[in-house]
C-alpha cells in the first residue's frame, strides 16, 4: 500500500519533472551515513537524463569538499551542479555586495576556502580566544579590525562569547552588511539522544547582540541561492522539483520559485509530521506544505532498477 | 535649567516614595567604575529613612558577590536587600518547582553559588568541552546524564556548541524545566567600541535549538522577581520608585507592579534614547515609558549633602 503510493509520486515526477533539486543532510544522508537506497535513486535519475542539482543549506563545506562528500556516499557529482551556502555568501560579497575590506566570519573552513576563492579577505574562522569572558579589561582588550565590511554568519563549532563581542561591535557600524548563510535551527542527525544546533541558533544571537536582522540570507528559501544556480544552469521551474526534509526551508524555497516540492521524513520532518501536516488544513501553514510525500528517499529505490 | 529639572523629580520623588528599588549595571555603575556621585545619592537615600533594595538582572553573582561588589563601589548594603537572577532563580526551582534532580546550567560560578546554598545538585558550570565542534562523532560522545530536571541559562561567558548541544538535548524532555534568569540584550559597559553579549542572546539561541521559549523569566520584567522582594519586605507600590536604565526590563517592571519609574541615561537608554522616548507617542512604548528621566543617578548628588 505504502509502495503503491511512493510508486504513483515516482511515476508522477519523472513524468513531469526533467531536473531534481536535493537538499542533502535529511535527505541523502544523515551524519556520516547514506540513506538506505538514496544514492540507488539519484543516480538513476542522472542516468535517465535528469538535471540532478544538490542544493544544501549547510555552510561548513566549499563547493569542493561537498562534492568529495557526495561521491564518497555514493553520489557522484560535480562542483557545477553542488550549491551550498559558503559559495553563495562569498558570491553575495563578491558579486553584490562587491565589498573592498574584510569579512568577520562566524563559521569554519568551508566559508573560508569560498573567501578565498573568490580573493576576499577575511578573518575569524577557527577557534578564538575563549578566555575572554566576563571580564571587562579582557572584554576591552578584545581586538577590533579595521576595515571590516561584513559580518558572515554561518555554522561554527567554535561559536563562543568573544565572537559574539566582535560580531556585536562590528555590527555596529550601520553600513556593515550583515550576512547569514541559513536560518536552520538543528543539523537532522538521525540519532536518538543529542539535539545538534543547527546555524539558526548562531544566527539568532548575534540578531540580538547586534540589535539587527542579516541583511541578507543566502540559503533556502531565500530567493538568491535560486538566482544563484539560474545563473548556471536552465532551469524551467515547472519541470523541476525540489526534494527536502525541512518544511521552513526546502518546501517554502521550492513554493516561493514556483516549482514542485517534495518532502522526505528523514530528517528535521518525520514521518509524524509527514502524517500531521496532512491533516492539517491551516492556511498559515500553506506556504510550507509540499505537494508529495515520502517517508524516505530510498522508498524509490525499488523502481530505479 | 536641567540642574533645576533634577531637582524637582527628586523633590517629587523624595516626597512620594518611602522605597528605592535600584538597578545596579548602567544605573549605579558601568563594568567596574562607579558612576560618578551615585553613591552619595544612594547612601543619602537610605540616612534619610528610605528602604533602598538592589533589583539587578545580572545573574554572575551570588548575593553575597553582590554586597561585595555593591561595598566595594560605595554601595554599602546586606544580602536582604540585594535581589539578583542567581538567587531567584534558585528560589524558584527550590520553592516553585519543587525539583528533587538536577539542573543543567548555562551560567557562571554566581548561579552555581546559590543552587548549592539550597542544596541542588547542578552541573555545567564554567567552560566545556571546546573541542566537541561539528563532527558527528563528537556529538554523539557528548556526555547526557540521567535525572536533569531543568535547563536554567543565564549568563555564561563560556558559552559553547557543547553547551548548546546539552541544553536542547536534556530540553527535548517536555517534562525538563526551561528557566531563564533574564532577557537582556547587552551588558552597559560605558564603551564605546564593543558590544558585550547580554544573556539574552545566550537564551535565545537555547530557544531556537530546543525549539521551546522560557517556562518561567527569573529577572524583570517577570512577576516572580517582585514577588521574591515582597516575600522579605513591606513595599507599598504607590511609594516605591524603580530606578533603571533599560525600558524593556527596568521600567516595564516598573509599571507591570505598579511602582512609580524613574529612567536614567547612562546604561542601555542613552540620552539620545530619553529624548526620542519623550518625543514620541506610540501607544506600543506606553509600558515602557518612564515616569521620570534623568540623565545620571550623579545629578542628584548636589541635593544630597
Amino acid at each position: 500500500m505504502a509502495n503503491a503510493k511512493a510508486k504513483k509520486v515516482f511515476n508522477e515526477l519523472i513524468a513531469s519533472c526533467d531536473t531534481f533539486l536535493f537538499d542533502c543532510d535529511g535527505v541523502l544522508w544523515q551524519g556520516y551515513n547514506a540513506i538506505p537506497g538514496a544514492a540507488a535513486v539519484v543516480n538513476f535519475l542522472k542516468k535517465s537524463g535528469k538535471q540532478v542539482i544538490f542544493v544544501t543549506n549547510n555552510s561548513t563545506k566549499s563547493r569542493d569538499k561537498y562534492v568529495a562528500k557526495l561521491s564518497s556516499l555514493g553520489f557522484p557529482s560535480e562542483r557545477k551542479n553542488t550549491f551550498g551556502t559558503a559559495y553563495t555568501s562569498a558570491k553575495y560579497l563578491k558579486d553584490i555586495a562587491k565589498i573592498n575590506g574584510k569579512v568577520y566570519v562566524i563559521g569554519n573552513e568551508g566559508i573560508g576556502e569560498e573567501l578565498d576563492n573568490l580573493g576576499i579577505e577575511h578573518l575569524g574562522i577557527g577557534p578564538d580566544d575563549t578566555s575572554t569572558s566576563q571580564d571587562y579589561d579582557d572584554i576591552k582588550r578584545c581586538e577590533l579590525q579595521e576595515n571590516v565590511e561584513a559580518v558572515l554568519v554561518g555554522f561554527d563549532g567554535h561559536i563562543s562569547f568573544s565572537k559574539l563581542i566582535k560580531a556585536g561591535s562590528y555590527l555596529r557600524d550601520p553600513n556593515c552588511i550583515f550576512v547569514a548563510t541559513n536560518d536552520d535551527s538543528r543539523v537532522p542527525l538521525g540519532d536518538s539522544d543529542h539535539i545538534v544546533p543547527g546555524t539558526g541558533a548562531m544566527v539568532k544571537s548575534v540578531c540580538i547582540v547586534a540589535g539587527r536582522e542579516p541583511d541578507v540570507w543566502c540559503g533556502k528559501p531565500g530567493k538568491l541561492m535560486f538566482e544563484c544556480i539560474q545563473k548556471s544552469h536552465d532551469i524551467d521551474p515547472d519541470q523541476t522539483v525540489m526534494v527536502g526534509d525541512n518544511m521552513k526551508t526546502d518546501i517554502v524555497f521550492g513554493k516561493q520559485n514556483g516549482l514542485k516540492t517534495l518532502l522526505v521524513g528523514t530528517g528535521v520532518a518525520t514521518e509524524e509530521t509527514i502524517k500531521a501536516i496532512l491533516q492539517n488544513s491551516d492556511p498559515a501553514l500553506k506556504e510550507q506544505t509540499p505537494d508529495y510525500v515520502l517517508p524516505s528517499l530510498g522508498d524509490w529505490a525499488d523502481f530505479c532498477s
